[in-house]
């Protein structure tokens, strides 16, 4: 099965509105409320592809008990580890007429016990998990280095690991060696300030990430991996609910992963499902006729040969296996 | 005690945010979760100046029971008669550096039963109220002449009604007499179209209502009453969330009607205590010191003389004691 960890999970309010008047109260025509955070977004598109995935993470409070409850009705494997405090809100408003504009909560503080039962609950999923998805945030009180350590558990019980944070989360966890690390463009620049995707994408892997995936929102997606480089973009300009997109990416590139499939129609897959994603109202479905049109029509553009595989063995995979 | 009618309780949520950025995700610095409604903000107001207080209205759900526990823990009496739908969440978004903006879903369906239910817990509760104060949306399911029904019911047993309504729900709501109603100058203009405040305040008048007070944010309060007309600005522009300063000017306007304080007075203390409400970050609560400072500082401007005490006689109260 693939396990994914959403350490900051929430629910994900998700309002349309006919237009944005601001200095006004906005009549929200329609609500949509379920859970999310990353991994469960991720979790709910493998769940639509067919595949066996379990949720796991921390939730607690109110919040805690609506994102559960839902995930059930929703057909989700349920291992997350309940916290004290209250899980956040995040809020997606997406008004008719154009940009989407969301807003995010920080989570609730977790302490160190609960962190270490989740640690103790993970070592137990992980044991019987082909792949690990560790995706988002991280809520208060969890160490910045909790990727570090999830991915250095994953890796330690031979379980290939995907990772799409950012920030400290992201910096610490490279060392780890995750095989898989998808980020957007805006995480990127935040991490290697002042380069261009490729570049920013060959430092990742020298800081110890397998292969890199950087999603560009409409730009499509660009690939630095052991095989070569790729660039593929979305047949046509999708308009819709961006949130989740970069998460149906991910979804498409772990089965990708656990498949073997080649690199191209990995990310013809994740370009068409992140496209398709957009067409759906809510974050973490897709429209399934779209992705099928979407992964006929998209094309996946070669940027460089194998030549890069050395590098990695040398730079990239020694972090990997560093303490 | 002042009875506080909120038929479409929620949980008010208000994100305090740097600066608005489209297109992305705004991390929120500060989240506040409360009770809400205009009915709840007039309440919590009321007790925050020492009066004695009872919410009743309609809620369900967990976003309900959220509700009833933050007012548990807030003091607030609740008489609040539960529903089978999910109350409704409404949020506040308050940049640091401008303008704030609302968003409010329509709330939970609301069946004919639990109407029936609420009318009969209502009359139970005005036999005790000193005062009835009604205000806000109504939820789905409830009649729009609901306000109508309910302002009857309150004159019938010798309670006055303030009234703070909009669009068919206010229209309705007039021919039955209400004492006063407060409504803001959009709704006015909404009501009334083309009107300024004073003519608008006179059609509400023939239309039944008793005084009339129309709020204009940062311009203060018209009032047009028995006594005469009064403007009243704020003594100084105020910076903050604007989000329940006019169910502050209520809380004012119902204390000076139970205390039979002079007109003049009445105002000066509801845009002082709007003013207030809006130095504090969640609606609901208000500046004391601020208030304290205001009252001393702002004065109603008489705008006419008591003349307009015989329309009023002859043809708004006419409709009080229509069927």
């Amino acid at each position: 099965m693939i396990l994914t960890v959403t350490l900051n999970l929430a629910v994900d309010v998700t309002y349309h509105i006919d237009r944005v008047r601001w200095h006004a109260n906005n009549r929200v025509t329609s609500v949509g409320r379920r859970a999310g955070g990353k991994g469960v977004n991720v979790a709910r598109v493998l769940h639509g592809l067919g595949r066996e995935v379990v949720v796991s993470g921390l939730c607690g409070g109110s919040n805690g008990a609506v994102a559960r409850a839902e995930m059930a009705t929703g057909g989700l494997a349920d291992a997350v580890v309940s916290v004290g405090g209250e899980s956040r809100t995040s809020m997606v408003v997406v008004p008719d007429d154009g940009e989407v504009i969301g807003f995010s909560e920080p989570g609730p503080q977790v302490s160190d016990a609960e962190w270490r039962q989740f640690n103790h609950r993970y070592r137990e999923l992980v044991a019987q998990a082909d792949i690990v998805v560790l995706s988002g945030s991280l809520p208060p009180g969890v160490p910045t280095d909790a990727y570090a350590q999830l991915t250095g558990a994953a890796r330690s019980a031979g379980v290939p690991v995907a990772l799409d944070a950012s920030g400290e989360a992201l910096a610490q966890a490279l060392d780890a060696g995750p095989e898989l690390v998808k980020i957007n463009a805006e995480e990127l620049a935040d991490h290697a300030p002042g380069t261009d995707a490729l570049a920013g994408a060959e430092q990742l892997r020298r800081e110890g990430a397998g292969d890199v995936v950087i999603s560009s929102g409409p730009a499509g997606l660009l690939a630095l991996t052991d095989g070569g480089a790729w660039r593929v973009a979305p047949p046509e300009r999708v308009h819709g609910n961006p949130t989740g997109a970069g998460d149906a990416a991910t979804a498409a590139l772990v089965v990708g992963m656990l498949d073997g499939s080649p690199w191209p129609q990995r990310l013809v897959d994740a370009v068409a499902l992140s496209a398709a994603a957009v067409h759906a109202p809510l974050a973490g479905s897709f429209d399934a006729p779209a992705y099928r049109r979407y992964r006929d029509e998209a094309v996946a553009h070669r940027l460089r040969g194998p030549r890069l595989e050395s590098t990695k063995k040398h730079d990239g995979r020694r972090g990997a296996t560093s303490p």
